[in-house]
């Protein structure tokens, strides 16, 4: 099952990844994103991942993506939620997300972005 | 003797290092650290090193995966109370520690962290 829901928090976007994410889902993600941010004015993302039991390559690379793209649309992107285990395992691949910040809840997310 | 021990100060986690640390015993201080920051929301992680004698490339390794990981879960790695002897073998062997925050003491290591 791969799924992703994004809803707007006052101005921050909160998309939550659930499942696996296939490599159109996460295209599609991308520009949802993009657009939302435009349509929006969000001044922020957060990326749920609290449901995630593995970040591979991939994702990583999504993540990145996601953080670049928001990036130049004036938007900030936080990665909120991971497990303990998961971010071990992506320094063992060596995957150190670099330029992504980190919450590891919401409302630490939020806080980082600014929103009380 | 290898021997390692965690403790919370104020939302900081303490882990002191003393004697060689064996594979085992590194990657269970990696998973043990992870885990806190995430149970305890800690917002920061500081290791002690001063009773260590040397610092080899595998101990760097171990504290910077460490630093990587802690990093991803939103807390900040200080390395505190290296000796001088300890730094000047590690410039020797070519081993700086990037992307590592140092500080001469426990207080100093807090003081970096904002803790009062």
């Amino acid at each position: 099952m791969h799924n992703t829901s994004v809803i707007n928090l006052d101005g921050v976007l909160l998309a939550t990844l659930e499942g696996e994410l296939t490599d159109e889902a996460a295209a599609g993600l991308r520009t949802e994103l993009a657009s939302r941010v435009v349509a929006t004015s969000a001044s922020g993302v957060l990326i749920d991942v609290s449901s995630l039991d593995i970040v591979d390559s991939f994702l990583a690379r999504v993540l990145h993506e996601i953080a670049a793209a928001t990036a130049l649309l004036a938007a900030e992107t936080v990665v909120v939620g991971m497990r303990p285990e998961v971010a071990i395992t992506l320094v063992e691949l060596g995957l150190t997300l670099p330029g992504l910040r980190t919450a590891l809840t919401v409302a630490d997310g939020l806080a980082l972005l600014g929103k009380p």
